[in-house]
């Protein structure tokens, strides 16, 4: 089971896809996406982000996805489409409607997704005149595969995307997410296609496991965005129904593999960071400590200076909501166990964090709760980056 | 009432203070500070950090505190004395019984604070003798107050410390703390001495009211530290005793104005921010609200860059941990009130961030709770002390 990362969201049979250049962003670049599920099947499921300040593109997927039927995605970039009142909303419907239209469907089989500046209207003539160049433009080829995954990029460097096929059924996807990645929905848009034969209720279960095993555990920066959606469509063109856990597991494959991708273009990173968290009262609380480490600003400055510093880390676990003895903590940095019960361990010279990927593994000695979080470093081009653009 | 910032912990009759150069630090800087009481009372109370990892002079200054007297408190820069084990408990222990011996009273008269890195042993017999030398230099004088003050500088640029005389009584104090700083208990260090005559029971009730309006209310990073310390002194040498509400004020007033000191010293500081929300479910909700945008690093990067980018305020208002319709909000920077009921109200054009002084209210329209937070900017400065430094 390795993933392949040349073809994404049309590595499934059944879809189309295609990426163009709208109008929408200022400069010429690619910032609309159409993906289409050509069947037989239908079923999808979406996860969503659990801010309250939600964009009108996830209130109306939400809504339509009520039905568990999906034909068509339609994302832009450029723009998020959050803050803007019914206005917004209605913008989001007449898109929704105009994909319809052009495909030959109902509204409610058309998902909306959106990304950009947040408190804006979109330029509803470019979107819509977009519809119909991207309409044009749909082909099951790995071109257009790419195309769909780099249309929806805003501050990411590259495409995302990545697929697997497995005793004869194939899940592919792209995602995009650069910064406020966090830390209930840790990307800003995905979109995974399969041809696999798989039940409704299945494939929303499979979704929302395969999301808390890997989209979950992603903390750039703890801000969980207005726009947050992942999408699962499923063709069930290949005619194989696979078993349950041949399923789940490949789709938590591509998404891990996503996220992967995620961490490494996050906004401004130096380091990949996997902070693991061990011996909790239980695994809510050992992804508490996870995110509060993953969090802390002091941590994340130390990452970036290749800084062995533990005690900063240490701090962060004690200010985490979480029960235990802080006299009792173990923390190891890249296999070196510098903190031995909430004291000086091996000394920190021993510690070799200049390399690009950083292990924390934390250990309460309070119970056999576990989670892991990936995460960044605070670097000054995150500062660069996110104080020189307005996003 | 109006402070004064050229006296700090001697204003007030009754005390004596010194700051010298014990060898703690590796350069020649002043690292120990000592503040006597000479009484005739010795009402003491403390609020401290509610990190789970707790510095062994936190324990042992808790410990103390439980008799609700103090004569003397001996504070170190240059090291923590946190996740240090028995062993830094026993160097706390030793330190106390040294001022105690010099001093001739009780090691339970005597708390210690520290401050510097985590996770390192004290150099004690630094410490031990610059107990010595400080007592030799202990006075009643601006100077002497102003050594004191000096020498528990860590990454601190300026000393901090403020006085107030009201109705025949003084207030005055030092405090320092740069990073780390938040959100209960958002200083690493404070003295604050007075000659009014208190009941000790009051002095403890007053010194958390005090802390809850204005320590509490600084969060330049989120992070609580291991050594947060705040205690409060009565000599009652002036033989006044205050109504409760003058002393209140009076010590809410010092309090307040060193945490406008902290801020305006905070690492890397370019702005200084203030966080206000309104109508909320309650007070505790609108604290979180406040403290989640405080936190935010695409909010505070905004801030760095004088972007009056609402919409990444109003993206961490909806991820707060509180109750409230995101379609209710309203946002207000520097008096303009650019969203409204959750969609774009005045053009952001008309927003001037570009000064040191940045005000944000938010109204959430959920209630009458209310909260105010003092934050800071995340700049490139902020980044480079704490990654150039392992502090």
């Amino acid at each position: 089971m390795t993933v392949d990362r040349t073809r994404g969201v049309i590595a499934a049979q059944g879809f189309r896809a295609a990426g163009v250049a709208a109008g929408i962003k200022p400069d010429a670049r690619k910032d609309l996406t159409l993906v289409v599920n050509d069947g037989p099947s239908d079923a999808a499921a979406g996860v969503f982000t659990t801010n309250k300040v939600k964009a009108a593109p996830v209130l109306w997927s939400q809504q339509v996805l009520t039905t568990g039927r999906l034909r068509a995605v339609v994302l832009n970039s450029g723009g998020a489409n959050a803050c803007t009142g019914p206005e917004g909303f209605q913008d989001t419907h007449a898109t929704a409607e105009k994909v319809a239209a052009v495909l030959g469907t109902g509204a409610v089989e058309v998902a909306v997704c959106s990304t950009g500046l947040i408190g804006e209207r979109l330029p509803m003539d470019a979107v819509l005149s977009g519809v119909d160049t991207a309409a044009a433009a749909l082909a099951n080829a790995p071109e257009a595969g790419l195309d769909a995954a780099t249309a929806v990029m805003t501050t990411d460097t590259v495409p995302k995307q990545s697929s697997l096929s497995y005793n004869g059924f194939t899940i592919g996807g792209f995602a995009k997410g650069a910064g406020m990645c966090a830390p209930d929905m840790a990307t800003m848009l995905s979109v995974i296609t399969t041809d696999a034969v798989v039940d409704q209720a299945f494939l929303d279960d499979a979704l929302r496991a395969a999301a808390n095993l890997t989209f979950h555990t992603l903390d750039v920066d703890g801000g969980t965005s207005t726009n947050d959606t992942v999408l699962v469509l499923s063709s069930g063109a290949s005619g194989v129904q696979p078993t349950g856990e041949d399923f789940a597991a490949a789709l938590a494959a591509v998404c891990g593999d996503l996220v992967f991708q995620l961490q490494a273009d996050a906004e401004g990173a130096t380091k990949h960071v996997m902070v693991t968290v061990r011996g909790a009262a239980t695994d809510a609380e050992a992804a508490a400590v996870a995110h509060t480490v993953a969090q802390d600003n002091l941590c994340k400055t130390a990452f970036f200076a290749s800084d062995p510093n533990w005690g900063r880390i240490a701090m962060a676990v004690g200010y985490a909501p979480a029960e235990f003895d802080g006299s009792a903590i173990d923390i190891t940095l890249n296999g070196v166990t510098v903190c031995k019960a909430g004291t000086k361990g091996a000394d920190r010279e021993h510690v070799d964090l200049s390399g690009k990927e950083i292990s924390v593994v934390i250990d309460l000695h309070a119970g056999r709760g576990e989670a892991t979080v990936l995460t960044t470093d605070l670097s000054h081009a995150y500062v660069e980056e996110n104080s020189a653009y307005s996003s």
